[in-house]
């Protein structure tokens, strides 16, 4: 069964950049925002480069650069510009098409006189060579003969909202198809090639022309009434740091893949890479039978978009929060890479995960220097990244436009629980392929660069350790002391640091006598009387409001509006619940029970305002048994980006978000965990799931497992252990097992549960 | 009687940036492209303050900064985007009063779903407080309530074509109706801050917000059908120097101002812009009555466009080359300041005309290091400058997009006719106010330092100076030797400084050597038996071609379709005719036949490529008593811009051209020359014309000629000495002359007249 394929039903002025953000192309090496061949004045155009990151100016913030645009087709037709916005749409058809990666749109239009005509276009970013850009714009006039005419190229006047990056340093044509512009971003250091090869099926007039940053061909002909007329576009996108390899080899090179390309062509490219999605959706997707069809293609666009966003054989740049689809965080990197989309790659691509994991061991020294400069040791990695590593955040918030104040943003200040997101991830890596020679190097050098930090980053309060002035992943409260996210994901990476630097570095003795001192005197915040850990030292203390009002707006931070930051603060507000963030992420240390009581305590106190928020809540909801609100907290997940607000995603779709689908369906619903390093299955389908199937790679071995509400069967190349609601199994080949003979032990944990 | 309007007869996506430039709202301070309130995706906003420029990058050229756009409005009608390229136009009116500086629409438009709007705007950009910009947008459902909405604010995004200048240093609010936004050009040099105040006639939600480099207000109210929405907008556009003013200052003093024209109201404001424009209209408009209305119109159309192209209140910067209208020439100044534009200030505001050579003046030193980096003494003045005097003309002409060679510019290595353009200009000056002062000190060293510059450019060959490897204003001919236009000028130039320095420095007696030598020893190239002077030492043995096909297409160098530069070089093939521009500017040295002989010569040879050249070969049709070519050169110098090609001035107006259409009225059409430093009229109405009746500046005295084919009458309001056809006239009060008393000597010369 092929996966499923995205509709725009139809169109509007409205959600075009939603769908231009939905329906992104891309492979991990670049993305191109499914913006129209034609200008809207709404249409916000994007190409980006994974890593390919400047900053315009001394008080700018480095950011993802938005390339010259290649999509771009001016389309006359009988002289006059075709626009959806005039005229008459007669039939409208625009689908992304996840199984093979092709966008496509079908319409048939009717000029202001009359005259009606079919366009129809296709379009892809190659999986099979990432570079390489291809779309066909087929025009058939349907009434009489008319006059077409296209002008295309290269457009070298994109901004990111009016910040320029590049200079046009070259512009070239070639015989009568090639044109190459080479565009250098202004620190000088990077440049960019874009060579675009376009031809027309029908003797055309034709001449190119250069000025103002444009590089086109201009295309006119005349076609007969029911003939069609179809231009073909071939674009080779490549670039180098400026030291590594001069513009004339850059221009060469470029051009001569391009020309093999053409000599290709189209066809087999595209099917090429269909071949490559092929390979991707078989070793990746997950399938349900659901009674709502959303499930299905919720998860399909997920995947899609985990695929489409994870860089491809470069270790120097990670996961932007937006993927490669719009221009939203800067296309920064966050936390999010470890937590909500690493562990999708874990399970199906290990070898993504391990290089996710050296972006981060790449840029250990920008962390330590971050480290040093605040005072601390070990490694604090920035909150916001890019390509060097180096602190990204801007130093200041957005300024507050009544007072002209600009706030500083504290989260590169004091959200430190990303140090141990990073070390719970290498962790995790470590557990789920066994990479030994990984552990032995850059695993346990973050480990025990990250265990170092807590060590220096803990204050002795009486002979308690205790971590004071952070942020969790709860925003809406900021500067608290020991917030228990935080200090139980320190402790545990300092066990896990402890753990691994005895095994790989057993002659560091000084570590093992920091690391057990704090690991027994860290403060680990405790369940009070009806299990609900305190999110910190003065959470329990301050007042709660009705929140109703604003979780029905969920994601917009209308509470803001109401609140000032600082009142926000002190109330019981959350923007998501830190404590049943660290019940997902540590479910081994936390009883059902326990996960329980928090949810019940967190949940009415939290407004979803993150976009993180819902999957965490009904991943353990799922746990704790309750599949109605775990299946409503997954669905409305999915809405964040797919959901009916025409501008739900217009500067880029939500990265973590996606992750969170495929978390929600494997976490949540089949209830993998990986506990003592083992991997744990506890099945619980919503109500309207019959069939549940999904592949994962474990420790080197291809596990496919297919889930009804009866029964699991599992399919291994090789000897494989897993255990199903706490009964060990080891299996190869195709085995069956009724879930009814394997149930968790009365209390909802499985045998092996516990804290 | 009042100045025409100019009339955009529809609407058309194809003449949006025709009419954007024709429209143009300006004072001499700023220029507002005449763009719609709503977008379009072929409309180019601009708005730009004389004098404000930046270089982008190193590899850049510096340009006039396309700033922050403060006239977009994205209206919105029940939920809709107002578009025309949507729904249906049903009335169309759109014109700016020359009169008033007011550009206007009214439109009645019908939604797609059938409700029909009246929508009505107003806008001037203020010649009483050159910092302000104000525009009303009046919207009235007409058929039933509607809910509308407006968006709109200032809007950084803007560049040119992509190339960014400012940053955005600071957005504020202030109270509900204040909006500003500081903005720095990247080299930190200049503060630009921009104050808004928006303001609806009728209760609405609002609310600010600052995103993406936009700061915008966002308002939305019900309106009952019939009833209106009007929308008052203020803005205060302000710059200063980084270094001679705190952004801090700025800001308030931005505020202060704006608040103050707030207090006055829009009437009142624009009644005192409009004052102004009719003190201008007064001391400046040519009235003609014409068989063809277009002459009138084109006359205003010039005239305001002359008024509002040229800085006001600031030496240090002078004409664009497309006025403040759009980017074309990178806003940068040419000797088309000095030769097309000069002497309609001259001769109407004598003060502007010393203000502009003072920029020259000003710019000395630049000149100066110019020369002497080139190996001359005295002053080279840059081909292209800017603000800062220095040489800005491109180093490298576009790139060959075929062969990736850059060409070298020649213009700025080898156009030296500037120089003594310039010179000429400074004459002129001298003549027509008599200003010694300005004589004495700027008049003295810019003559004296052009002349240098000549006496040390020229060549000995054996004995005889020659001037070699220069270019004419036949930039078609490129490194000649002897060029016609360029020896006489330089003759001249030297011979006038030799008389000012003799009058103003006496003591320079070796300069006096050095002049004579020169005026001496210059070969000035003579007249074969036919009459004609070479363009220069090889034009006569180059072939010649039938350049009919290409004259057709004036204006649009299709030559170069067909023939490559070096080839066109060799041909006899002139862009613009310099032995015609020469006869045009030294009338004193020329007789009337050898005027013709020159023109009847040149003429068929030239494609009048260059936007400069026909309104030239026009005047001198005139002089030579042809009237009907000279009549037919005129009017199609006036199409340069009005005429109908969509295209004629996307990238800004021709400023020269608008000079030039002043310039065929006075001294093609009323024959005004100066010969011997006298005013001499020679009246030669157009068959069409009946009336021309214009005001004149002469010697501090101001003159009203008024002229029917009959008639000359003459106001002056103290005693003026003009010549009438040659012949000697003092006038006091109003006279007036039957033009059959004065008649032209046989030859056509005026008895005065002479080689």
């Amino acid at each position: 069964m092929n996966a499923s394929t995205l509709i725009e039903p139809s169109f509007s002025v409205h959600s075009l950049n939603k769908y231009a953000s939905l329906m992104t192309s891309g492979n991990g090496y670049l993305g191109i925002r499914a913006t129209h061949e034609e200008d809207y004045t709404m249409q916000t155009r994007g190409m980006y480069l994974a890593g390919l990151y400047h900053r315009a100016g001394k008080d700018e913030t480095t950011e993802l650069v938005n390339l010259p645009d290649i999509i771009g087709v001016q389309i006359a037709l009988n002289g006059e510009p075709f626009s959806l916005t005039g005229g008459k749409t007669e039939t409208w058809q625009r689908e992304l098409d996840f199984a093979t990666g092709e966008l496509r749109r079908a319409v048939v239009w009717q000029a202001a006189n009359g005259a009606r005509f079919r366009i129809e276009s296709r379009r892809f970013a190659s999986l099979a060579q990432p570079e390489l850009v291809a779309m066909q714009l087929t025009l058939t006039p349907l009434d009489a003969s008319a006059s077409i005419s296209f002008v295309t190229g290269i457009d070298a006047t994109q901004t990111n909202s009016g910040r320029q990056h590049l200079d046009e340093t070259q512009v070239r044509v070639f015989g009568q198809h090639y044109l190459q512009g080479i565009y250098t971003t202004q620190n000088g250091e990077d440049n960019v090639a874009i060579s675009a090869y376009c031809h027309l099926s029908a003797e055309a007039q034709s001449c190119f022309s250069a000025k103002n940053r444009h590089l086109l061909q201009n295309s006119s002909l005349s076609v007969a009434a029911g003939q069609s007329v179809t231009l073909t576009k071939l674009c080779w996108i490549s670039h180098e740091p400026a030291g590594e390899m001069s513009q004339q080899t850059l221009s060469e090179q470029s051009l001569r893949a391009l020309e093999s390309c053409v000599a290709e062509g189209y066809e087999p490219l595209f099917q090429a890479s269909v071949a490559a999605w092929h390979t991707f959706w078989q070793r990746s997707r997950v399938q349900v039978t659901s009674s709502d069809p959303r499930d299905q293609e919720a998860l399909d666009f997920a995947l899609y978009h985990l695929h489409i966003m994870t860089p491809k054989n470069d270790e120097r740049t990670s996961i932007a929060a937006k993927g490669l689809t719009g221009e939203g965080y800067k296309g920064h990197v966050f936390w999010d890479t470890e937590v909500f989309l690493l562990p999708f790659h874990l399970f199906t691509a290990p070898e993504t995960a391990r290089q996710l994991l050296r972006y981060r061991w790449h840029n250990l020294p920008g962390a330590r220097e971050k480290a040093r400069r605040n005072g601390w040791q070990g490694a604090l990695f920035p909150w916001e990244s890019a390509r060097s590593g180096d602190e990204e955040t801007p130093e200041f918030a957005a300024i507050n436009i009544r007072t002209g104040v600009r706030q500083k943003v504290a989260s590169a200040l004091a959200e430190h629980h990303l140090v141990a997101d990073i070390a719970w991830a290498v962790v995790a890596y470590w557990q789920a392929t066994g990479d030994e020679r990984f552990m032995a190097q850059e695993g346990c050098e973050l480990l025990r660069e990250t265990a170092t930090f807590w060590i220096d980053r803990a204050t002795d309060v009486g002979g308690r350790l205790e971590i004071h002035d952070v942020i969790g992943p709860d925003e809406y409260t900021e500067h608290v002391n020991n917030n228990a996210f935080t200090n139980y994901m320190a402790h545990e990476n300092v066990a896990q640091a402890l753990h691994v630097v005895r095994r790989f570095a057993p002659t560091e003795t000084d570590f093992f006598v920091r690391a057990e001192d704090f690991l027994q005197r860290l403060w680990l915040p405790e369940s009070n009387s009806d299990g609900v850990i305190a999110q910190d030292d003065t959470f329990f203390a301050k007042p709660a409001i009705d929140l109703q009002k604003y979780k029905r707006q969920a994601g917009k931070q209308t509470i803001l509006l109401d609140y000032s930051r600082a009142e926000v603060n002190e109330m019981q507000i959350l923007k998501q619940a830190d404590v049943v963030m660290l019940n997902y992420m540590l479910a081994d240390r936390f009883t059902r029970d326990e996960c329980l009581a928090n949810l019940q305590f967190y949940e009415p106190r939290t407004i979803h305002d993150s976009s993180l928020s819902k999957a965490i809540h009904g991943i353990v909801a799922a746990r704790c048994g309750d599949l109605a609100q775990a299946y409503r907290f997954w669905c409305e997940g999915t809405e964040i980006d797919l959901g009916d607000d025409p501008h739900s995603c217009d500067d880029g779709i939500h990265a973590a978000a996606t992750g969170a689908i495929w978390l929600g369906a494997i976490q949540g619903f089949a209830g993998l965990t990986l506990r003592q390093g083992e991997l744990h299955i506890a099945p619980r389908l919503p109500a309207g799931w019959q069939k549940m199937a999904f592949p994962l790679s474990w420790q080197g071995v291809a596990l496919q497992f297919t889930l009804t509400p009866e029964r699991l069967t599992v399919h291994s190349a090789s000897d494989a252990v897993f255990y199903l609601n706490g009964h060990r199994l080891r299996v190869t080949g195709t085995q069956d097992f009724l879930l009814k003979d394997f149930i968790l032990s009365t209390d909802g944990t499985a045998p092996t549960e516990g804290k």
